[in-house]
């Protein structure tokens, strides 16, 4: 699907981030990227189809870090990611020692690359534009440029960055970036003719290591010398595009969302007559101007609200006037500090080979719901303090309790003792779900030896 | 405790109403009055205290329907509710009929009875002032009156019925019933010395039933021969303080609520410094006049709410501004339509041994949490169409398979095939916890042949 004549571009996705200000539907440890807020396909795999339609997979590159690791490549194996190009950062440091860290990495392997950096949640379409774009940006880039594509403001916002540029044609000048800026200035640079900067660059990688080191020299040592935990976090705004001389803009023509809230999101999604946003889980009488999500196994009564978000999840619900959904950064702070696990992950957490959903959980004992797809496996493993028994609620279930080997159908069950190898497998075309009760005096995710796993873990 | 002087005096608790409108705290099937809203009693155990303060409980009874029988007995025996005395409607027919069944009932037992009526479901203190206008009405009513407590109105409420009085002694004549004036004809009746219909009456079981023979001859017939369920529902206030000229009003000192709403609910309760009402599962922000209810395992993030009711539950959550939360009405008839069952119940169903949630249900199986209290146990019982399976999660189990015993600890488990007579009992002296999935095609709770019950059913 590769373009000919990109053929030293590089993609990097940039996909570190552990956005919350989607709470709840997004969690410490299950990021925005990773949610299908639009279609079918989360934002991590709509950007990196986008990228597909130009870079072959084997040169798309992610960074990240290792809470997110597992799940972006469970999302992302199926489009023909590598798994060795997901690019572990040390710690979270924003996107400038992000950045050089997968700059460095691809300029090893080869002197003459080319990079596309792009954010993973950035909504964009249609592709087409997207691409028209990065044909105009590439040879700026191959002159030793670093480009970015600016985005016509549709309003005054004071959630983004703007870039001052100072000539009119296809490729801008860049005089100056502006970060977040009032309303009023906002208008004023709009009407100076100001672009949004999307934070999607595009550079040979030499040429941006050469700026990391001369403007951030601390960060160049760091991705060297792997002492990327003392570093102070930085962006690659603030660290280089503010101060290099060698930027220009590229004004582009794609429609694009950094979806930073609610709010932003609800301004996305199609409304009715009333100008809701709802969901299939929501009962309404006289509602105005609202988002409201129901969950899955819930509903939703919601009567005379105005102006109001309104999202359902397993474990927790938020309630929140339309303007005032970032006061949650707040409200995660407390829960952080009051131990509720609702700040950190959903209940249900997925697996390469299906799913688990913790029902209930206690002290001596936990009680989950097992969802494994058809022909896959679990990893072979042991616990050292926890017993488990489960019981087959659907589909069929093969279990291998050290060298032997059991069937079992609906309605039977099984016990798993401590320190007993076990595996579990559904032979089945159909999903496999069972309930797993654990019993012990410690129960942590941590107590478990693999020793044999499918997905090398 | 009963009073001397009362000896001919009755109880009658009327306990069929199926409010639905603190929904989703109370539902079709769990009623306001068997929930604690105010400290650590239900309101219906709150009343049967309140009227055992002068009447002995062998002389109280409830009428009810086949619905809330269990959970009220299983809330009164503690404070020495006879079974035989919970009368069972045929039907839910509104307030004359049930109060014909009752009066009838009682007459027939003691032809100089004199019946104190309430419902179960409002809010009164303090008892001493409740029992104080009871002695004062108690003589009226013995001079062959009706009498009924009437509440000096706080606010020209358009939710109650008001009561015209025509003099301006301890006892009042009436003049006039009127049902939910709107606000203007309230502040007019107010000015008038009007005065709030409490719906607490106390009159012999002979002059009420001539009264209903002489007003509403069909519903006299209908409780004699039992043709109940052709019966138009119609109230006592229309049915026969509308047209009698026996009535009369007793100024009541007491504070009366009947809690019709979630916004009067509100009211009633200690709010903070932003007029908020709160439990602990709730992180707010900025929240000003808003009742903010979180359940046990979820939590709510309140950002920016004014004028709000929020009441989160294990299934349903409602949204609503504080005046309109009478629309929910309209809300019910659209998940009845659509068979969502949390209009009837809620996941969670309390019995005289327990209780038990439905954790999952799907087409051929059902996961559901059994508690069972320290030294109960269930019916001995089978099912025709479903096998069960019981994990132990905490304490000790003992169960009965046809005519074997077993003892499961924790971790362990047991099948329990169709047409196989079981019991499951706690034998120790903390509760025990199982997980019981059910397996069939029919998985209804009306599968299961009773053989033994320690409660009669």
């Amino acid at each position: 699907m590769a373009l000919s004549g990109f053929k030293n571009l590089y993609g990097v996705i940039l996909a570190g981030g552990s956005g919350t200000r989607l709470w709840p539907i997004s969690r410490e440890l299950y990021p925005k990227q990773l949610l299908k807020l639009f279609g079918n396909k989360t934002l991590i795999q709509q950007t990196f189809s986008r990228l597909k339609k130009i870079i072959p997979p084997e040169k798309i590159y992610i960074v990240t870090n290792q809470s997110f690791e597992e799940d972006i490549y469970l999302q992302l194996k199926g489009l023909g990611m590598i798994r060795e190009n997901i690019l572990v950062e040390p710690a979270q440091r924003n996107t400038a020692p992000a950045i050089a860290l997968a700059s460095k990495k691809i300029f090893n392997k080869d002197k003459s690359a080319i990079i596309l950096t792009c954010p993973a949640d950035h909504l964009i379409k249609p592709d087409k534009e997207f691409i028209r774009a990065v044909k105009i940006a590439f040879p700026v880039a191959q002159n030793n440029f670093l480009v970015t594509f600016g985005i016509t403001p549709t309003h005054p916002s004071s959630e983004y960055g703007y870039i001052k540029i100072n000539s009119k044609n296809k490729v801008y000048k860049v005089e100056k970036f502006i970060e977040k800026p009032d309303k009023e200035e906002a208008e004023d640079l709009i009407k100076k003719g100001g672009l949004w900067n999307s934070g999607i660059f595009i550079w040979k990688a030499k040429i941006i290591l050469q700026e990391i080191r001369k403007n951030i020299p601390e960060v160049y040592k760091a991705v060297k010398s792997q002492s990327y935990l003392s570093l102070q976090p930085i962006s690659i705004d603030k660290g280089i595009l503010e101060h290099s001389k060698k930027i220009r803009a590229i004004p582009a023509n794609f429609q694009w969302q950094d979806i930073g809230s609610w709010k932003s999101l609800y301004q996305l999604l199609p409304k009715d007559s009333a100008q809701n946003v709802l969901n299939e889980k929501v009962l309404e009488s006289g509602c105005q101007n609202c988002l409201i999500y129901g969950s899955q196994k819930r509903i939703v009564a919601a009567i005379g609200l105005e102006d109001l978000i309104v999202v359902d999840t397993e474990d927790a619900v938020l309630v929140s006037h339309k303007e005032k959904t970032h006061e949650i950064k707040a409200l995660l702070e407390k829960m952080k500090k009051n131990n509720f696990p609702q700040y950190l992950q959903h209940p249900t957490t997925y697996r390469p080979w299906g799913s688990f959903t913790v029902i209930e959980e206690r002290k001596n004992f936990k009680v989950k719901k097992v969802v494994v797809k058809p022909k896959e496996k679990l990893s072979l493993q042991f616990h050292k303090q926890r017993s488990e028994h489960w019981v087959v609620l659907k589909g069929l279930a093969k279990v291998e309790l050290n060298d032997k080997i059991f069937y079992l159908k609906p309605h039977q069950s099984i016990d798993v003792p401590v320190e007993v190898k076990h595996r579990l497998i559904n032979p089945g075309r159909e999903n496999l779900e069972i309930i797993e009760i654990q019993s012990g005096d410690y129960l942590g995710e941590d107590d478990i030896i693999r020793i044999e796993d499918k997905y090398a873990r």
